[in-house]
């Protein structure tokens, strides 16, 4: 870590205190050169992220000091912004974290994905990956409350344990089990009619004969090849999978949770009234010290954390 | 092939004498067990297929005597059925031979795919393989009229020349050359916004890094492996094109023309204006003889033929 002295504001500028900052496996992407969904942070560059401030000094007419905000603050202490793309927070309306999580970002990308190009309709099978994460954990109790059956696959039994116990899943799979596609498949005795897509790898080669006439994957991430570095070893699946999207009138469909920001307010609306009536619940791990952010991004990424991953930067004076 | 006798309608049966018999290459899936779009056609029944017929007998209210329609009679010389899914030809309207072709199956196949999945603005690159063929050469030509620049792929010199020459395609690149891959990006200078998939295989690869943002890619086809028998040797390209998938949010959707038999009405009013307009052409290709059908389909499985394949199974009356 570098240390600089805490900047002044300049005219119509902010500088802030962080208070949480949002680890997410997005940013994996913008530690490589090469084309993503957001340009490369440059070597030298303060590393990018999403971070829930409290405004210490305002040359801004909208922002108060003391006041809390959502901003992109990065991964620093202090940090000076000119307030475009940050939104007040009020504490008294939920717990400041939550603007990171369920109220932000992996929240809204579990609520867009799954409604707006999932579609899940009642009785349907809806499964996803990383069941334990921040996002998954969201798209599997929304679409429990749209009365989808819901599986989820998770990286161990604790895991699992935590997205049925917690998460209300119907059923959930450890994909390190030797037997995992026998168990995936008679979990989802009627197939699979929407799969939420973020993390790649054997585990979606594993849903694929199971999909649905039909049936719809939204694509948000594919962390199971943030790493990888050439082409991967054969068989050659891309076949196997166009004839499933074929015969089976799948429609696969990448996208970012940024491509929905104008219903950020539905969102918001009805995220918050399902929270209020204990209809989802979240799961927020937080690790103490900018100093542990590496160790703990690293561990997002080989799977080690339960729901989502924050450091506390520095205290909450909320709680 | 077998003899029979022609046999007697029963009631509410007409019996019709096939003129000429549609190939397409959905019917290789129909010689397999196995998954596909449609049920198998069993050893010893008879293999499947649309045709333009002539009614020689009828019991039906519907159907009299001399009568032409687009039927499924299948591969024979002589065909019994309760005339469902019938549809009457006036051969005045057009010829009866494009019931089977730009007006039929393939036509409406490029215009559902293209129009309700493809959705072309105006100024965007579509690119179409099997470019001559009976469904790229309408896709093609379709994508002309919304104001896209057309580009095919096609495997011979002599099928690009067609497709730029009576097509009207502004560009085709010939996929067996040595370096079709650097030939397809250099006319595609602003990437690719609509990939018509037909074909699959190393054509399908070539097209995955020149998708656009947002791009849509329909999926009505995959002739290159309709022979396979086992999973393709790696490396695996999965990984690869689900990266392309969320870094630009491209859409794919498989479909069969039946998905849109409700816009059957929209198709047939479109197309038969466009043809009237002198603004969409066809090219026919028709083999004499039901004892060539065999040859003629292997040879429309390899790329021999150019524009829509038909069997003159017996003389048509009106030409």
């Amino acid at each position: 870590m570098i240390s600089e002295p805490i900047p002044e504001p300049g005219e119509g500028e902010i500088v802030c205190r962080t208070i949480y900052l949002s680890l997410d496996p997005y940013m994996r992407g913008r530690m490589n050169e090469g084309k993503s969904y957001a340009a490369p942070v440059a070597i030298g560059e303060t590393m990018c992220g999403g971070t829930v401030s409290q405004v210490v000094k305002s040359c801004h007419p909208e922002f108060a000091r003391d006041d809390f905000i959502l901003t992109y603050g990065g991964w620093q202490e202090y940090a000076v912004t000119d307030g475009k793309g940050a939104r007040k927070l009020d504490p008294a309306q939920a717990p400041l974290s939550t603007a990171l999580g369920v109220l932000g970002m992996p929240g809204m990308t579990a609520y867009m994905g799954l409604l707006e190009i999932g579609l899940p309709q009642r009785g349907e099978t809806v499964v996803v990956a990383a069941a334990s994460g921040a996002v998954g954990g969201n798209v599997g109790q929304i679409a429990g409350l749209k009365g989808c059956r819901v599986v989820g696959i998770a990286g161990s039994r604790e895991k699992c344990e935590f997205a049925i116990n917690e998460m209300g899943f119907d059923a959930c799979v450890n994909h390190k089990d030797a037997d995992f596609r026998d168990r995936l498949k008679s979990v989802c005795p009627d197939g699979i009619d929407v799969y939420f897509e973020n993390v790649g790898g054997m585990v979606f080669e594993s849903i694929i004969p199971l999909l649905n006439f039909q049936s719809r994957i939204p694509v948000c991430g594919l962390i199971a090849h943030y790493n990888d570095t050439g082409l991967a070893t054969g068989p050659n699946l891309l076949p196997k999978l166009m004839r499933v999207v074929l015969t089976q009138r799948v429609t696969i469909r990448g996208f970012i949770v940024s491509d929905f920001a104008h219903k950020q307010g539905d969102f918001l609306r009805d995220m918050s009234q399902w929270i209020g009536a204990g209809k989802i619940s979240y799961r927020e791990d937080i690790v103490a010290g900018l100093d542990n952010a590496v160790d703990a991004f690293q561990g997002l990424l080989e799977g080690s954390n339960l729901g989502k991953l924050l450091i506390q930067v520095s205290a909450d004076p909320t709680r």
